[in-house]
């Protein structure tokens, strides 16, 4: 899933992401509850209508961006209370809240607040944080009102395999459409967060949908994919492409790099995306050096469509019993090194 | 002729623009021949393959663009110098090196280096600037070394008749493809500009291409067809669409209003672009208030629908004799107060 914080994917119209295979978007509850709020969204006819998009929605819970707003918020077991960074004034989010917000934005996939501790964490913290979790779960099941909107449970508890069993246990109890981990890529290495995931996914009920939340770079996704994970979603294909960084068959390109200033060739010659069918290395390294904004756009259209194919060949190695070899082939070409060169 | 300063319209790629029924972009080469440079465009095929734009381009000299370095660069009858705005490092620019540097970008229409003084100037100053903008267009027609590129003539001498009169002649002693009335709207009021153009475009040779450089409003389009312009090129349609401005057929739209806050219509219900199929005003005002760049650019790719609607209209207009009851209806209607809300 592209990240659309705002309501929009930066810089790409619903019509662009469509063309990179896109089938799903992620918005956040806590950037559109602030502006324009939810009962504008929903007097327009709800989130899809309001973005222009045709495909299926998630939206988080807010509290994600809550917690990462530090000292400005304060957590009860009730929910949490933050200043708005527009304007300062005091928004309170429970359980309850963001989910009526969620129903009224309309997505197709809808998402508990949790709290979501860094890592690492010390056990208390995150023993806190699971039983937080499960009520603020149960609650927010309790208050859902809309069957057209699947919501999926999110599992914390950091590396502490325990924890997370018994949270994963409570939340199969209450019963959700699907299941998420979150509480992962939160300053962990990526190594404790594969070998996590390698451990823990194949728990997630089969016949559910698993989501790895906030992940990640293309062999981050690959192996999780492996350990039987199935939905994601994750900033950097638009962040690194307004950066100039493109994700590539052949590794990460960076295109302010003096290589590209003469290239004729597209940022990827096995990809089909509308950027590499059109345009030059030397060009969009152009657009990016002069601040043109048209850079990141073209740059973030190849990267999402570069991550969307990742993942069709994924679902189609699957469906053909090959999926193993597929991913010895894509460990060991040149693919894999985007890994580390993400920042 | 949408802008493509250095070598993209701002925010929409080459698709949207086709999208909107753009035939003709303007770039300048003041901006390509700092960055990238022109030798590396024409090493990767030229400005149009450079671009990914399939459609036809004109390129003007650099000559107003370094004018309006003020104090950083000196002119003589030989031509211009100044200091990169990028790094500092000093260029030259003669008549003969703006068409060699036009030969190499590969533009369909090329222009001479001309002199274009404000308005008001003194008459000495608008003389001056004749004498040397005719010589430089002798130097420039003799300098032009592709026959696949047609060069205009740039026509100046302020508002007064008599210096355009003399102007005109000497050029099409020359003779070139086109004629470009330069050095209007450079701080003159609007009815000025509209007087004069109203006397001299009947002018320019029929039988070519009449040319209005860097004009304008919506209202200053329709009198300029209705003197006998043909061709013009501006900056407006995307400029005042990044800042949440629209143009429609009912007058100035400007987004940041509250009253468009919920408003579930389209920026112009009588416009069939993308922006207006597909977002509410609603939208497009919480994209612009969010500082999100897709706002800009859907603004922008209807406000060029929106100016390439009113040039179709004039030219079918036109072709079926009825100009003179289009204009009416267009002048005694809402679309026509825009011409005084451009900024």
């Amino acid at each position: 899933m592209p990240v659309g914080t705002r309501g929009a994917v930066k810089g790409l119209s619903p019509a662009q992401l469509a063309q990179t295979g896109t089938q799903i978007l992620l918005a956040n509850t806590y950037h559109l509850m602030l502006r324009p709020g939810a009962a504008t969204i929903a007097a327009l006819d709800g989130l899809h209508r309001f973005m222009g998009w045709d495909g299926a929605l998630l939206t988080d819970s807010g509290g994600f961006q809550v917690y990462s707003l530090g000292a400005l918020r304060r957590v009860d077991d009730d929910g949490v209370a933050f200043r708005s960074h527009l304007d300062g004034s005091p928004v309170r989010l429970t359980p309850e809240s963001a989910i009526e917000i969620q129903n009224q934005l309309g997505a197709d996939i809808i998402m508990p607040l949790d709290e979501c501790p860094p890592l690492p964490s010390e056990p208390p913290v995150l023993a806190a944080a699971v039983r937080r979790t499960v009520a603020w779960a149960r609650r927010s099941r309790a208050a859902h009102r809309r069957s057209d909107q699947a919501l999926y449970g999110i599992v914390q508890g950091g590396l502490d395999l325990a924890l997370r069993r018994a949270c994963l246990a409570e939340l199969v109890e209450i019963g959700f459409d699907g299941y998420a981990l979150g509480g992962l890529s939160v300053g962990e290495p990526p190594e404790q967060m594969h070998a996590f995931v390698q451990t823990f996914a194949s728990e997630l009920p089969e016949d559910r949908p698993r989501y790895l939340m906030g992940v990640g770079t293309p062999v981050d996704l690959v192996r999780a994919v492996a350990a039987g994970m199935d939905q994601f979603d994750c900033v950097l294909p638009t962040r690194n492409g307004r950066k100039g960084y493109a994700f590539t068959s052949a590794g990460t390109l960076r295109l302010r790099n003096a290589c590209h200033a003469r290239s004729g060739e597209p940022l990827d010659p096995a990809c089909g995306c509308y950027t590499c069918r059109t345009f030059t290395r030397a060009y969009l390294r152009h657009l990016i050096l002069s601040g043109e904004v048209l850079g990141g756009t073209l740059v973030s259209l190849h990267n999402i469509a570069f991550y969307q194919s990742l993942m069709r060949q994924m679902r189609i190695a699957i469906a053909d019993g090959t999926f193993d070899n597929w991913r010895r082939a894509f460990e060991s070409g040149p693919a894999v090194r985007q890994s580390e060169e993400h920042e």
